[in-house]
């Protein structure tokens, strides 16, 4: 491969932004508290239900409730979705071709293509993760070949995902690149005014809590012709009548050429792997051609494949909307015995503590009582808020979602949560 | 998430190397070409050995042997390897965990670390793909948190590959990012001496042919206490008495601290995924807890771990060498029959032409008489060196390599192939 880059061209260090020495340095220390604490990279076969059997050692495993996984829906157990996987296998043959999706691809991911397409009313491409998804779509839409061979100024939100924020440096070998605060909407506005061509970077609901305010960002859309990328990873599947997601659910009709919606195959969706949702065929040729996933990566394996499949056939059926109301139903009793300010229907709870050791603290208190939730410091969130990561989901049952808040009640006086706040 | 960029900062346009408007436009018409002419993009089921079933439309499909894909040593239908896969997921009841790995993982995914690493004598962990593996690591060599705390000057072949090259400005971030001529091990040398603390990263064998001097990288390293980052994802299994590969091959004894190898767990390997080969504890931490692909996105799913764990055992018998052997034997017969300027043992063969829409033309006159080859151009390939890019396999028969040679030498006096060159 011959990069864009010319032979000999020499980067002198900008050091304006990143810095990964400092960011090692200062959070290393939590990391090796929170792995002597026997909280972090934790190994395990899946139990019955949300439950898991940690690995303690060759003979002993440890079996508690997992709230660790992104499985909003209880999908990534679903017999129907494991056996999509194994029969996509048993029937190719293969696992994986090893080449570029521009050349040969199983026929089956054109299959699950189309099926997501309709399921989704977008044009959809399937990526071996949204991480790789995010990689192939930033630098076209950087471009300029989104938005009329002009390249649009591209806002960030502040919390936008680490793999839509690492690219920042190199967008900016192409065009302007702006961060602004979290939903800060007026200073968006700001920047359409001042610009008319603006690309706005986001999540659809947010790793650990909220989400964008899709509804302005549309009217901000329809009065500038703001171009939207939204990766709603966290949303899809969750919300809309065929579980199109936070963001898609909230866009009536086609997705037009100034949306492009990533999400995962894995996380709500119970398969593995990441997509992303296009409006137009120019758009999806652009992609199929030029994207440096589709270009110089693999594809999604058709284990991956043929569970997303299966999910999406399960998509269509009453299933869906009954494990939608489940979900909100298990939100909702959690959210009345514990208060953490980020009630309603986003998937995602986090209890806010502060301190990061008495977030270890809290986590191992958690675990030792038989649940797993994830322990979460800088460089996850921001310095200083800390605390713990919580997801309910449609597996758990009342009764485990009821101990794992008496728990928490208990040993909330000894973390003094602070109240609380708006991210 | 909160990343390291700070709330409100900008990044004006640098417009130093990067190009992708110009690149797709100077692409598009080729990539147009290429799909008119039925060459890009083909949907297909697996046919015997080495062949394919390309689909025409829904009733019609066309049997072809397939020289595209890298699966070197035809392992990715290897019936032990595609159990494995099956036998994963079956046992587990699940295909993927949505959660980091800093968090839960399938023991499996332990177990297969554990086992690669002592095949490769390394300290090994797995990804998704070797994209996510490269955008994990070379972050972290930047920070100088590998090179005693001190930030190395990085130094690019100018062919290292696409997934390697993309982050450049990124690394520029935090640190000086040269690029030099392939393979120009005195301009590296003199680097080495002006600087004192350098990183160079190239692939193993490059994609397109050819391979980094491994032994004189060696003495350099020896010297100057030079940092190796090798992506070997086209080496590994084909060389080395357990398949470690073109690079650890060549690299007796341990890795040491100077030296990571990342490769491929699809292509030679025949699973799916990406791995990286470290040396010390240390970096295994640091990389467990750091690196962006480990701590926001997804591990390889149960089907690739399982499919991968028959593959480790596959490199512990007689098996693996017999089909190093046959590779070897099966690139003899090719150059014995089609000289393409690069013979011996590196498993791809270029046969360069030069001219773009003679490129297609050669590539649809070869897949009319059976057999499907790739047409490279920009940017896959520097302008004015496209051509045909071939991959025999240890999969494929005599006959099948024979048949392919005497299409190829037909067509020859038409394409008026430049005499091979040095790349």
């Amino acid at each position: 491969m011959v990069d864009q880059h010319v032979a000999g061209a020499n980067f002198k260090p900008t050091k304006r932004n990143r810095n990964t020495h400092g960011m090692i340095n200062h959070a290393a220390l939590n990391f090796a508290s929170a792995r002597l604490n026997g909280l972090m990279a934790l190994y395990a076969r899946p139990g019955r239900g949300r439950s898991v059997e940690i690995e303690l050692d060759r003979k002993h495993s440890h079996r508690v409730v997992d709230f660790v996984r992104c499985s909003y829906l209880g999908l990534d157990n679903h017999p129907r979705i494991v056996e999509g996987a194994i029969e996509a296998v048993q029937k190719y043959g293969a696992l994986h071709w090893s080449c570029a999706r521009t050349r040969l691809n199983f026929n089956l991911i054109g299959e699950l293509e189309e099926t997501l397409s309709a399921l989704f009313s977008a044009r959809v491409i399937t990526y071996s993760s949204v991480l790789a998804a995010n990689m192939g779509a930033l630098p076209l839409l950087a471009s300029g070949h989104l938005t009329n061979q002009r390249k649009p100024l591209m806002v960030f939100d502040r919390l936008a995902h680490a793999t839509l924020a690492f690219h920042k440096a190199t967008l900016a070998e192409e065009t302007e690149v702006v961060t602004i605060a979290h939903n800060d909407m007026s200073a968006l506005e700001a920047l359409c005014r001042e610009h008319g061509n603006v690309a706005y970077i986001c999540d659809g609901v947010y790793s650990m809590g909220g989400s964008a305010p899709i509804e302005e960002l549309r009217v901000l859309q329809k009065r500038y012709s703001l171009f939207l990328y939204i990766d709603d990873a966290h949303g899809i599947s969750l919300f809309g009548k065929s579980g199109e997601g936070f963001a898609r659910s909230k866009m009536a009709g086609a997705l037009g050429e100034r949306t492009i919606i990533a999400a995962s195959l894995g996380k709500g969706f119970g398969a593995s792997g990441g997509m992303l949702m296009l409006g137009t065929p120019e758009q999806e040729e652009l992609f199929r051609s030029f994207a440096i996933a589709h270009a110089f990566s693999a594809s999604p394996n058709l284990a991956a494949v043929g569970a997303a499949l299966a999910s999406a056939r399960l998509h269509r059926t009453k299933e869906l909307v009954a494990l939608q109301t489940r979900l909100r139903d298990r939100l909702a009793l959690f959210d009345s015995l514990i208060a953490t300010g980020l009630e309603g229907s986003l998937p995602i709870r986090m209890l806010m503590i502060g301190d990061d050791l008495t977030t270890i603290g809290a986590a191992k208190a958690v675990l030792k009582d038989g649940c797993y939730v994830s322990a979460v410091f800088f460089p996850t969130v921001a310095k200083g808020r800390s605390g713990l990561r919580i997801c309910p989901t449609a597996g758990h049952s009342v009764e485990e979602i009821e101990a794992l808040c008496t728990t928490l009640k208990a040993i909330l006086p000894d973390i003094m949560v602070s109240p609380p706040d708006k991210r």
